[in-house]
């Protein structure tokens, strides 16, 4: 995890961009200590309550990458009251109306950034779309702060290898360059470039006139990021411990008790080059078995066998052996537990324990 | 909810079996009050977390419904000593062993059932298997108690249709029937002849020689029960209330802030008759709208479209909607969420808030 999150922050410095991690991932305050580097943030939230959690544990500049709505704004201005700036992100005239109609009813000038889209994936106008300027002189008229712009270029999680995804870079870095360019144009500020997703991040090698990067599953890494060649498997730092509990052996099934509700439902490598199930299996060291994987799961079982291509010798694995299971997603399969069990950097010194939270 | 637990106690007792519901779904002290019909049991449960904040709150019989590992006997005892009857499950020697020693160990007589295996769909051993009479052997010779056998026919679950599913019932009826037959040949007793799912125990007809019932999902139900005709949409008592946050007009979509986190990863319904995406959108008193799915989910974002067959008018849905998805696995869509927000019997009554429980 260490050396994950000091890879990141080295490419950051060395494209001339501040890192923004995104802690949707870790959801831990004892995490984040060593994901920020300044532990007042900059940092990324998907929830009002992962702003919540972490301002109360100190974090003073956080930004809610997940478009507002108004009902949320009482909270957001709460958030301000207690000392942190907390920017909001949209993408219509409805939501900056409301923005800036909350603004004048506050007196606090909230931060929001316009979100924009550079691959069609979710959300976002595109740099060409008038609503562009309409939404963002709404905001700088009408009493908001217009942040900036804001990209996320989520189809980079289909782009296989490092040519595809710096293309994929260079598109969300154009998207976001190209809407600041409008909005200045048009008289309107924007001060923050912001791109980010963990393939993009990684792989961007010029991020001219962008000013900030964000990224989130980068500081466990998981399957999903391993078979797009974002990271090797050897740099995965989240695994699920689990037990044998029992076989099938006429099928080859090695039984154990985590199932989808320890390592979640996300099936991320169906589609990707290899199918790794509902996860690869490594002993409690950690070190991967050839040929086993997690072929399906239950809500308490897991089911492990060979891979359906592997000739090779597997070995026994007698009930009460204890294995480790590497996921598919990181976010997904963190989000089924309350808490980390961290092996420590020195050698021999008792596992940590980092509590997690969830909710809204 | 309350119907669908009355519609399933009913039948149990027309049927002259004992209902034994799974708590694994509600995860719920509170939930627990409405579905158990003596307060004390009996229950069953997917984990040691669950028997043991069960048993706290005064449940004393319980059945932990996965396959035991040794190193889990220590909690086991503990449960005893503390006052809670816990009937572990197993379906090998090697489990049955460490369950006599433990019991020898401990001075208690530990309660355990041997699962069957009617239909391939996960652990069990069949009832001709000479593997039956010899674990059986183990436990009651060894000073365990052998309470009985036990069957989940889990592969009713993609039985559709009322036929089908009886077929099912039947044959999970008669996995453990010719078990404790096979058991009471060899001199072993057999007292308890457990039988359940959620699709079989509400199509079982008859269930002569068997003495109780499970099931877990029947108290919320899902789309995965309404896709095999085991109930109606209408009777789905869970959803996930959301807010729209936006839209791409050009593709049609509603974005909302309910995505996998909020609904889990689970595409139950992805391989039924009508894949239901990450579930249903009805508005906010719950009324179905006709047309729209959740067609994909983020991890905060749900994006909300057509049906792909569906050419009538779907509403505007600004954004602020309110929203309600009904999903297509209630075990794995309420794992993510930490409380239940439950609408009382008395209309205009308040909201009350049900704990949600996780962990291990």
């Amino acid at each position: 995890m260490k050396r994950n999150v000091d890879r990141l922050s080295r490419h950051a410095t060395s494209l001339g961009v501040t890192l923004r991690p995104h802690l949707k991932t870790i959801k831990s305050v004892d995490a984040a200590r060593y994901v920020l580097e300044n532990g007042n943030g900059p940092a990324t939230v998907s929830t009002l309550a992962e702003a919540e959690v972490f301002a109360r544990a100190g974090i003073t500049d956080i930004l809610y990458a997940v478009g507002i709505s108004p009902d949320k704004l009482d909270r957001v201005v709460a958030l301000h009251r207690q000392g942190c700036r907390l920017t909001v992100l949209l993408d219509c005239a409805a939501q900056a109306k409301a923005v800036a109609a909350a603004s004048k009813t506050s007196g606090i000038t909230i931060p929001a950034m316009i979100e924009i889209d550079s691959d069609g994936h979710r959300s976002g106008l595109t740099a060409d779309d008038p609503a562009l300027i309409e939404v963002g002189r709404i905001l700088h008229e009408g009493g908001a702060e217009l942040s900036g712009v804001l990209c996320h270029a989520g189809e980079s999680y289909g782009a296989v290898g490092r040519t595809q995804q710096a293309i994929c870079a260079e598109e969300e870095r154009l998207a976001v360059v190209n809407s600041a360019a409008m909005l200045r144009k048009s008289g309107l500020p924007c001060p923050v470039v912001s791109v980010g997703s963990t393939p993009t991040a990684h792989a961007a090698q010029d991020l001219t006139d962008v000013t900030e990067l964000r990224a989130g599953v980068y500081v466990f890494f998981d399957l999903v990021m391993a078979g797009i060649d974002v990271c090797d498997i050897g740099d995965i730092a989240l695994s699920v411990l689990t037990t044998v509990i029992g076989h099938q052996a006429a099928k080859g099934w090695t039984i154990c008790d985590a199932g989808w509700m320890a390592m979640s439902r996300d099936r991320g490598t169906a589609n990707q080059r290899v199918d790794q199930g509902y996860g690869i299996v490594c002993d409690v060291a950690g070190t991967v078995i050839p040929g086993l994987i997690m072929i399906q799961a239950n809500q308490e079982h897991g089911v492990i066998a060979r891979r359906p291509d592997f000739g090779g010798a597997v070995p026994e694995l007698p009930v009460g052996t204890r294995l480790r299971i590497l996921p598919n997603h990181a976010c997904a399969t963190a989000a089924q537990h309350q808490r980390y069990h961290v092996i420590p950097e020195t050698a021999g010194a008792d596992l940590m324990t980092w509590a997690r939270f969830g909710g809204w």
